[in-house]
Formats: C-alpha cells, structure tokens, sequence
C-alpha cells in the first residue's frame, strides 16, 4: 500500500543480510521503519509488538529463521532459532506455520545451502502472503457487493475491529483487503474503527490505514458498537483472525466475541478473513487455544501526541489499582456467518473449512 | 464515604447559598472540589460533567432550581431554570425527575418562600438519595451472599461498568453499594472494573472509590469481560442506569449491552441496580430513550498524570480521523436478571417492576 505516494510492503529486504520493518509502536505518530539483522531482533520485534497481525508475525519469524542460518546453519542453531521465536507470542498460530514451513524446508538441506535456501523461502512466504490477501480481497468483495446490492441506501457501513489491514500482513491485509477494493470500484463504504483497547491498534493503524487510501470511517468506543448495530448502522463485521481451529472457533483481539455476540442478536452478518495458514486443524475447539496475557502497562498508560508535536505517555487510571490484560478471546464458530479466504467463502465448521481445504 | 479518612458527600451545602461538589473531571488524579452559586453553575457542571451518574444529576439540578429562586423567585424564573438544567443531558431520566419535583414542590407556594422551600427540597432529595442507595446497598448484599453461598471457593468475581458508586449519587452508590456492604462484612469480594471508554469512569472513579474503600478489583479493558465470563471467572454483573422503561429495558453507559449479551451467552447473572426515580413510567420501550451523543474529543484525546506529576492531555488517534460518541445504549429487559431497587429486587418486567411500585 501506498503511504505518501509511496509502495511499501510492512516488511522487506535491505540487502541480502537484513530486513526492514515498520515500527508499529509508533503509528499513527511517527511513520518509523527498523533493521533487523539477526533471529534475536526478529523475536524481539514480535515480542514488543515493532510488528503485529498474525500474516506479518509469521513472514518476521521466517527471516529471524534465516538470520540465524546466516549465522551457524546446524541442526541445532536451527532447533534454537525455532524455539526462541515460537516463544514470542503464543497465540496466532501462523507463527508456528511460518516456522514449520521454514524447518521443513531446510532441515535435509546441506549445511552450505541452508542460508541462501532460507533467505529464499522467507521470501516466497512473504510473496504469498501478498496473493493470498489480495486473493482474500477478491473474495469478500464478492460479499460486500452482494451485500451492497441489497440495500437501498448507500454507504455500505462495515465494522471492524483491530487491524487486520495491511499493516498486519505483508500487504493488502485480510478484513480490510475487501474494502480497500470495494472504495476503489467505487461502492460506497463507511468503516466503523473499533478503537481497540487496550493498544489501540484500531485507532491507530486501521484508522490510519483508512485515512491514507481515503476510505470514510470513524473511530468508536469498543463499547459502541452494540449500540449501532441496534440502530441498524452496521450491515456487516469483518475481522481477522489469530487461530481458527478446525471446528471454526476464532481467537482474534480482545472484544472479538462481544461483537459477534451483537451482530448475531441483531442479524448482522459477522465474517472473519484468514488466509489459511491460520487454521489450526490440531485443536477441535477454541477453548484449546492458550490466550496470551499482556503487561497490564498496556492499559493503564497511554502515548500520544502533546500540543507542541511532541510524544509524551501518561498515566490514565486510578493509582494503585492493578489491571489485567488477556489480549485474544475466542469467538464460537456458531457466532459467525463465514470465513473468507484465499479458496473462497465458506461456512464456520470444520465441513466449511474442509470444503475449501481437504485433507 | 471515606476520602483519607475525612466523610464526603459528592454535594454538600455550604452556607446557604452555595453548595460544593467533588469535580469528577480532575479524578483519578487530582481530589478537588468547585463551589457552585447559580442555576447556570450547576447547568454547566452536568454539562461538563463535573457532576455525573443520574442519581446525582438530579440533586445538582435540585440545587440549581433553589440558587434560581434565591435570584427571582417568579413563575416564570422557575420555568426557565427548569428547562436550562433539563437541556443539559437527555438520557438520565432522574434530571426530569427531581425538577418535576422541584416545580411541583414550589409551583403552589407564595413567592417569598420559595427560595426558602427550594433549598429545604433539594436537601431532602439529598438525603433521600442517600438512605435510598442505603437500602438497594441492603438489598443487593442479599444477592451476593446467596451467590457466595452457592460458589465453591473464593472470591465472588462481579463484573461492573461505568461507575455507579457512591460518586455517581449523594453518597453510598447505586450497583457498588451492596459491594461496599458484602466486603464490610467479610464476604471476599473482586470486583472487575471495566474501564469505560471513552470516558473511563470505570478506571477513574470505579477504581479510585474501590482503592480508597479496600475492596480488592482489576481494571480491564471493556473488551475483557466476555473472555472472563467465557472462563468462569465472572460470577455476577451489577450496573446502574440512567433510565429504565416502563417495560425493563434500561439505557446505561454505552457498552452495557454488550456485556449484558455476553453474560447471557455464558449465563452469568446480570443484575441493574436503580432508585425508582430512574423508572421513567412514560415510555414502553427502551428504543424511544434518547441516546446522548457527545464530542468525539472525549475519544481521540486522553488526560493523564507525566512522570513529574503534572497532567498532559495527549491525541491517540491516527491524525485526522474522525470519531463518533455515543454515551448510552439500551440493553433489553430479556438480558437483565433482575432489578435491585430501594423496595427489593424485581424482575425486569412492567409486572416486576408494578409489583414494587403499583400505581
């Protein structure tokens, strides 16, 4: 996507010893890109969150496995190497994707070829994250032009919550790759911006995403959308997703659930956009999938832009009281009208999910 | 209650020409009071929110009608502080109520006693409030001694919203009164307090009152709650309410529903605790509540405490986005389990409720 008039991938190349990264922290403040250079900077960058979205955490963690190639190409720096970064973060499961894919792809590879034959395959992962979301993009743009067609009045209004735009994935996105495509053949679209506590990613990066392609939307309160759902302004939810498993439960960002619960019990359609390296075929159920619980710092401080342009970080709540932080809840399949991804659209169960991916 | 062991009421006269409030916009990080003299101060101040929750909006605009007849003890300067302070916010139901009371109190009486009567009035509504939330305190404690009772091991977890303590009435709080008096006689209590966006009443005042009283609670995201409901970690939901219907539905702070939805997705018990004062006999249903919308600044700026101590208000959002703020929504009567009210706890039926308050 373009910022500036500028392409830009959330991650590429520098050279042949680096990569390149957007800061994520600081958006919307600072556009802020960052080198990483080993497999330690790339654990690091997923763990503090310099990069995020379930797609780009994977496409990160294939070039930290091939930095450490670069480093020592045995068996045992690449055991490490794996291990160190699927200790990141333990909920979105295409980091553990992105990783197999990796060792799989080295492991009865000469010790010499190792490096050269990672640097390539993290770049064929990122490449086909990119078809793979433009792929999701072509596919929900059937839906939303369907769901366009039925009503009388424009804008088609979507809620979304988090990011699950580009910024999460290499490019183009997931949830948001539809509606970039539906804004630019001229349907038009009004995006409903959860804010996305407690890290804002929605405020942040969705909003700013949407700003820069010029794509209408507003920020709400997470606690909104019930509400305008209730007074028929919202036609359809889309998100994305950190694991879906083979029953079709979703773990996504916090608040998820809450969602789905008020599009259902207003008749809202609520699709979630997952490429397939998403689906965990090794759990039945989202009750399975371990949720990762963040510093409560997330929630009691906040960062932001003073008068004078600077940065300064506050904090909000009352003193001394303590705060929890689970950052995914899981969203029963029952919740959800259907999955769009890269084969198609298909029902929230394991038959809909082994209708587009057999065994 | 309690601030570093000195009794507060949120107003208090002071002589008898002013009374003094706590200014809620300056909680949790400064503790300040602001004396208001005239209809117009006490306008401004539920405007501004410097005094919130229904309960004490009501006895703010009682006081605004007495400072008015203290200045022209007409008929027609009674009407006219009537609908100044009724204009100030839409959905709390309890601001119509005390001025109905007000007016009706004074409408009869020679003009020389008015402003005499007026001041004796909105003190009683004080007083009033207070031995009210008293008893829905007594009543609610009920409830959560029987839910204790049937819980295996220790804490009750109850979930709340907004604020609806002792800030948001006279004293002693509508939803947080019975928790107040279950922590006071030993039952372990921890509360989990949603943060409230956009306003954060809940990681401002809920958690500041619960701090200062000892009651052991969590600020969490308000996208939290369906997760700890979903894992059993929540046993109970109270909350207050800025309007009930004649038929139960009830309008409280935006976010409501969504938790109400989620409580009865993972059936967890969801209470609302009210004055009959916030019944409004006048409407059938909760869609025909008007539903405030308020600046979207409240949204995309935050205030909070620097490092030194000083208060900085920062922008958090993508620059140029736009937001948009509801401050209610409507949960119906078919989520509520049922109402804790001054005269026991009803369903959340016109049939429950008409069995507390016949006609």
């Amino acid at each position: 996507m373009k910022i500036g008039g500028k392409h830009h991938r959330t991650i590429w190349p520098v050279g042949s010893n680096a990569v390149e990264v957007i800061d994520q922290t600081k958006l919307p403040h600072r556009f802020q890109t960052m080198t990483l250079r080993t497999a330690a900077d790339c654990a690091e960058a997923i763990r503090e969150m310099i990069v995020r979205g379930a797609p780009l955490i994977g496409a990160t963690a294939a070039y930290g496995i091939a930095f450490a190639m670069r480093a020592d190409a045995s068996d045992e720096a690449l055991d490490r190497a794996h291990d160190l970064l699927l200790a990141t973060r333990p909920t979105a499961i295409n980091l553990r994707w992105a990783l197999k894919r990796m060792c799989d792809a080295l492991r009865n590879q000469p010790r010499e070829r190792r490096a050269e034959i990672a640097w390539r395959e993290a770049a064929a992962i990122c490449d086909e994250d990119v078809e793979t979301c433009r792929t999701i993009g072509l596919h929900g743009l059937e839906v939303l032009r369907e769901t366009a067609a039925k009503k009388k009045s424009a804008p088609l209004n979507i809620l979304t919550h988090c990011n699950a735009g580009w910024l999460a994935t290499v490019d183009w996105g997931t949830a948001l790759a539809p509606i970039y495509m539906a804004h630019d053949e001229g349907i038009p679209v009004h995006v409903w911006v959860d804010e996305t506590r407690p890290r804002n990613q929605g405020a942040s990066l969705t909003a700013f995403e949407l700003g820069a392609h010029g794509v209408p939307h507003a920020i709400i309160a997470d606690n909104a959308g019930g509400h305008y759902m209730q007074t028929g302004e919202v036609d359809l939810c889309i998100v994305g997703t950190d694991r879906v498993t083979a029953n079709g439960d979703v773990a996504n960002k916090i608040g998820t659930y809450l969602k789905a619960l008020a599009a259902k019990d207003n008749a809202v359609p609520f699709y979630v956009a997952l490429p397939s390296s998403t689906i965990d075929w090794s759990l039945n159920c989202g009750r399975d999938i371990p949720i990762e619980h963040r510093s409560a710092d997330e929630l009691l401080k906040m960062t932001g832009r003073l008068p004078d342009g600077g940065l300064a970080t506050v904090e909000i709540a009352a003193p001394g009281s303590p705060g929890a932080n689970p950052a995914f809840d899981v969203t029963p399949a029952r919740l959800v009208t259907g999955f769009i991804t890269e084969r198609g659209v298909c029902d929230a169960s394991e038959q809909g999910l082994r209708s587009l991916f057999p065994i």
